[in-house]
């Protein structure tokens, strides 16, 4: 069985919270209230942040030939990924300094830094605590693509894209070339529930006042 | 006005929210549930760990005269440290077995990621967001020592002891050769902010799902 499997099997039925979270069958359905993913997307936007910086601290601790083809997919599909983000931004009326002001809500501040620890002890522990975010997004993006709401099935078509799904192929290949090993499981289990307590903390807009 | 000052100033009401929380009522009129106390010290032992890991981390970024000093403090008085801390651990029926298998709470995990995060990035950086819970922790024995009840008065009387006040000598005295600058004041409060978190987790004793 490979890695990546194993592991996502040991996540047991936290894998399909994550994936299949009220927040998500909100979007598919169109009823997800506009403020609560407007509070997604914002918290999002400063993940995705430390989530980049956390990978090259990373990068330079694993095999060159699995990085740089990670790091060569994840920049050459960038401009299309921000290009929907962008466009999310400003439908939506959300400023960079909107961004930049807004905290941390606790569980994304300890997420984001349970990606930067990891990535500082190594590669293959940093790829086990980042794959939950890259491979769920795509089963996500598959899930909701079809919804009513034009800004929900927008978000979601980036994510269920053959470029998307470039990235999440490279991660898996190179999660897959670590020999499995039951230290992996921590980083990857905890990343699935910072996953879904990320969608609830956008249900219920918690507060945000972590810099 | 000392580097200090100037950073306790900044987290305004906040330093009396940490240091004089509901928690700490209850510990000095003796009111504290054993139980809540139970939980906040197995959380606490986890932090400490973290902790010590994130002034290793940042240990080699400082200034050497500074830096050993801290840390030939912290050894000096350590062995009085876990000499209270193990004479609690027995009386309560805590093993470190059981501390380690319990996981963190949320804000506990982000706490200590934020520590180790700041530590990656610089020593003026790690002792702004490392003070808050030396020095808060002095003022809190101090305030606490009293307790009619002898856990908390033996756990109090170690944080007002001289011994650890040396600690907090050394540290203040390390902030207080740092030229103020505006970017430290983020890691100081959000510290302070984690601290009253910790109390507040604690009171609640919410889940702590994260290994």
């Amino acid at each position: 069985m490979k890695t990546s499997e194993i592991l996502k099997e040991s996540a047991g039925d936290l894998w399909n919270k994550y994936t299949r979270h009220e927040f998500l069958q909100k979007m598919k359905d169109g009823s997800l209230d506009i403020n609560t993913f407007r509070y997604y997307l914002i918290q999002d936007s400063k993940y995705v942040e430390i989530m980049l910086k956390s990978l090259l601290t990373a990068s330079n601790k694993g095999p060159i030939d699995k990085v740089s083809n990670i790091l060569s997919i994840i920049f050459e599909t960038r401009d299309k990924g921000m290009e929907v983000h962008s466009w999310l931004l400003s439908k939506i009326g959300i400023t960079h300094e909107e961004i930049s002001k807004t905290g941390f809500s606790v569980s994304n501040y300890a997420y984001t830094r349970h990606l930067y620890y990891y990535a500082t002890l190594g590669w293959d522990y940093f790829l086990a605590s980042w794959s939950p975010c890259m491979w769920g997004y795509y089963e996500i993006g598959t899930y909701v693509k079809d919804s009513p709401n034009e800004l929900y099935s927008k978000w979601a078509e980036f994510y269920a894209s053959d470029e998307y799904k470039k990235r999440v192929d490279a991660i898996l290949d190179a999660l897959d070339s670590i020999q499995y090993r039951e230290e992996l499981k921590i980083p990857f289990i905890d990343s699935v529930k910072f996953e879904i307590k990320f969608w609830e903390s956008a249900l219920n807009r918690v507060e945000t006042d972590i810099q």
